[in-house]
C-alpha cells in the first residue's frame, strides 16, 4: 500500500530501480545517509536535498532513549521533526541494543537492557519496537531482530536467526494491530503555528502507510541464509528485504559470498538493503550482486575524524602535505565544498576543531558516495557495469602519488 | 583609496551611512559577524550571505598561530582562503595577546608572549603585526594597541592609552613602508586550479587597499577618552575609528557615558566601530550615541551554550518546557532556523550534543543582531529612532510568560 519497485533495467545481478513509497521515489542502487537522532550528523537537510539524497536512516533505539518517540509523535512525526520530507527508513535498533546498551538480558520475549545515555532500565520487544517506529512514522521499517557478534558459531547463528524470524512474525502481527487500532487520519496532538510556511502540513503526515523489512540474518553461513531467506518469504509477501549481519569483520570475500547466496534466494522483484555497507568498494561489489540500498555511517563519522573519499582512494586532511594544498578534497567532485574551498582551508578548519571542518567533510563523503550510487546505476542502464565499476575500482585502489 | 564614508540620514546622534571598501558597501549600522579563525563558527559562508553579513571579522592572532598569517597570504588572502568576497576587519589581536597567552612581557618595543595553542614563543610589535594583518588582506585592519584590564586606574589607563598611540605612529609608518615595498599586483604564490569556478581569481585581490583604523582607549575616565580622540586624529586622516576597552565590566551607564564621550570626539563624517560590543540592548543604545559598526562573539559563543535571543529577550533551549514546543526559536523571527524547524527539535539536537543545534543556534542569534541593526538603520531613515529603539527595549526586557 503505497510502496513499488521497478526495475528499468538490469545489468548481470546488478539493476537500476525505481522504489515508490508515500514520500516519494528512490532510484537504486542508493546509499542512503544515517540520522541517528534525527539528523545526519552536521549536515542541514538542505544539504542533503542539494546533494541528491532520496531517503535517509532514523535509529528507533536512539530515538525512543533522545528525545522519546513519544515526542516524536507528538510533534507529527519524524519527517515533520526533522524537516525531511522525503523517504525515511528506520532501523529498530536490533543491533544498538546488542552493541551500545550495558547489561542485557535476553528472552525469548524481548531484551531488558540499560539505557547508554542514563541507565535507565528499558525493555525491547517486537511489540514495543513496532509501536516506537509507529511513533516515528518512517516509511520503511525494520524487524526488530537478534543480532549477534560477528564471526558467531554457526549454533549461535542459527539460535539468532530462528528467534529472529519467531520475533518478525510477531512484529508484523502487532504492526497489522496498530493499522486497525488507530484511524488513517490521527492528527497531530499539537497544533503547529500557522505562519511557518516550510513546515508540512501535519494531516496527509499522520499515521503512515509503513512497509515492514524483515532481515535474513545467518552470518557467513551459506545454509543458514538460505533456510532464512526461505522461512521469511513463507511468513508473508514482503515489500523489501534487508540483509543484516555482514561487514562486521568478517572477509570480504566470505561477505561477498553470502550476497550472493542470499541474491539468489530473494525474489528479484524486491528492493534489497544490504545494512551498514558501506565503503565505496563494499558498494560496487554488492551492487554488482543484486543490492539496492545502502546505509553506512562511515562518511559522517570518518569524515568527523579527518578521512576523506577521493576517486583515487581515501585520504586524510590533517596531514601536513595538504597545508597549502589548492586542490578541493576530491578534484574530480562537484560537491559544494569542492567547488568553494581548498585542502589547505578545509586541513585548517580540521586541526584548529572548527566546527565548519566537520561539516564539509561530512558533506563531500556523503555527496561522494550517493554520487558512486548515481554513477553505478547509470553504468547498469548503460548496460557497461561490471566494466565501469571494474575501471573505478582499479582508480580507487591504485594510490597514485601524482594523483593525491 | 578605495574607502569612503556617507551619511544617508541622521536621527539625533544616530546615523544611517554606507561605508564602501574595496570588497563592497556595508549599510550602517551594522553587527560584523566574528570569523575568529577564517570561520564563523558553525556557519558556512553561504548562511552569511543568506542572512544578509555585509562585513566580518578576522583576528590577527588567531591566525597568526593557525594556520599561519604567511599560509592565509600563500593561499591569495584571507577572503580567497576562506571563500568570502565581501569586506573583512582583521582585529590585531592586541586583546588576545592580553587576555590568552600566556607569560608576556611588555616592553615600549612590543610584547613577548607564549602561544596559547603550542607554548611556542612569539614577538608581537606594531610592525610584525602590520605585517600579519596586510598578509590576511583583510579591508580594514586594526591598530596593535596595548590592552589592559577593565577597571584598571586612571594611571594605567593612561599608560597604556598613550603608549598604543605612539604604536599607532608605528603602525601608521609600517603600512606605509609595506604598501610601497610591495607591488600593487602582487600575485599569490600557488596557482589555483583552473576548474574551480567560484573562487575569485586571484590577480584583482592581492594586495588590498587596506584602512588602518586607530583605537580610541581611556577606560571610563572622561578626559582621557577625549585626550586619545585628540592625540589620535593628531596623527592621521583616518578612514575610521575603533573605540575599545568598553564592555569588560564597567557598569552600563559608565559605557553608554563613555560612549556619548567619544562621539563628541571624534568627526562625525568617519565610520565609528565600538569592539566587542555586543548584546541587543548595547547595540541599539550605541547607535543611538552615534556608533557605526559592531562586533561580538555572543550570538555564536552563546547560541553553543544553547542561548537564544528572541524579540521577547533571551531564553536558554535546553529548559524541559521547551521539550514539545511547536514554536520557532522566535516567532517574529524569518531566518532559516524559524521557518524550518521548532523548539522542540532543536533543543533536542541539543540537549544531544549534535553539532546541527550549534549551527542552528548560531544562525538565528546571528542573524537576530545583523537584523537589529537593519531595523536600527530603518528608524533612523525614518527619523523615529529614539522611539523605536525604545519600544524594541522595552519588549526585549519585558519577560512575558506569554510571549516566551
Amino acid at each position: 500500500m503505497g510502496f513499488s519497485f521497478e526495475i528499468a533495467a538490469s545489468d548481470g545481478a546488478g539493476r537500476a530501480g525505481v522504489f515508490s513509497t508515500p514520500h516519494g521515489t528512490v532510484d537504486t542502487p542508493a546509499f542512503m545517509p544515517v540520522g541517528t537522532l534525527a539528523t545526519v550528523k552536521t549536515l542541514d537537510p538542505d544539504d542533503l536535498v542539494e546533494m541528491g539524497a532520496s531517503m535517509i536512516l532514523g535509529n528507533a533505539y536512539h530515538l525512543h532513549l533522545r528525545p522519546g518517540d513519544e515526542v516524536v509523535r507528538e510533534m507529527g512525526g519524524l519527517h515533520r521533526f526533522m524537516g525531511w520530507e522525503r523517504p525515511i527508513l528506520t532501523d529498530s535498533g536490533g543491533f544498538q541494543v546488542f552493541s551500545l546498551a550495558q547489561l542485557r538480558t535476553i528472552t525469548e520475549q524481548g531484551v531488558e537492557f540499560q539505557s547508554h545515555i542514563d541507565g535507565s532500565r528499558r525493555f525491547f520487544t517486537p511489540e514495543i519496537v513496532m509501536q516506537i517506529e509507529r511513533n516515528l512514522g518512517a516509511d520503511v521499517i525494520m524487524q526488530f531482530d537478534h543480532v549477534i557478534p560477528g564471526q558467531s558459531s554457526e549454533v549461535s547463528a542459527r539460535d539468532a536467526s530462528e528467534r529472529s524470524i519467531r520475533w518478525l512474525i510477531r512484529c508484523l502481527a502487532e504492526l497489522r494491530r496498530l493499522e486497525q487500532s488507530q484511524p488513517l487520519e490521527d492528527p497531530p496532538r499539537k497544533e503547529f503555528p500557522p505562519d511557518n510556511p516550510r513546515l508540512p502540513p501535519p494531516a496527509s503526515r499522520l499515521p503512515l502507510h509503513q512497509a515492514l523489512f524483515p532481515i535474513v540474518q545467518g552470518g557467513i553461513h551459506e545454509h543458514l541464509r538460505q533456510e532464512a531467506a526461505r522461512a521469511i518469504r513463507s511468513v508473508n509477501d514482503w515489500p523489501g528485504f534487508g540483509i543484516g549481519g555482514l561487514s562486521v569483520g568478517e572477509e570480504k570475500d566470505a561477505m561477498y559470498e553470502m550476497i550472493e547466496v542470499v541474491d539468489d534466494a530473494l525474489p528479484k522483484t524486491h528492493p534489497r538493503y544490504l545494512m551498514g555497507v558501506g565503503f565505496p568498494e563494499d558498494l560496487l561489489e554488492a551492487i554488482r550482486r543484486g543490492i539496492d540500498l545502502f546505509d553506512c555511517v562511515a562518511p559522517t563519522r570518518m569524515g568527523r575524524n579527518g578521512a576523506v573519499f577521493t576517486r583515487d582512494g581515501r585520504l586524510n586532511i590533517k596531514r601536513t602535505e595538504y597545508r597549502t594544498d589548492p586542490r578541493p578534497l576530491d578534484p574530480d567532485c562537484d560537491c559544494s565544498a569542492c567547488t568553494r574551498f581548498t585542502r589547505a582551508y578545509i586541513r585548517h578548519l580540521f586541526v584548529s576543531d572548527e566546527i565548519l571542518g566537520l561539516r564539509l567533510l561530512s558533506l563531500h563523503n556523503v555527496h561522494f558516495l550517493l554520487s558512486l550510487a548515481r554513477s553505478a546505476r547509470q553504468a547498469i542502464l548503460n548496460g557497461d557495469l561490471d566494466s565501469w565499476a571494474r575501471e573505478w575500482l582499479s582508480r580507487y585502489r591504485t594510490s597514485s602519488p601524482l594523483a593525491v
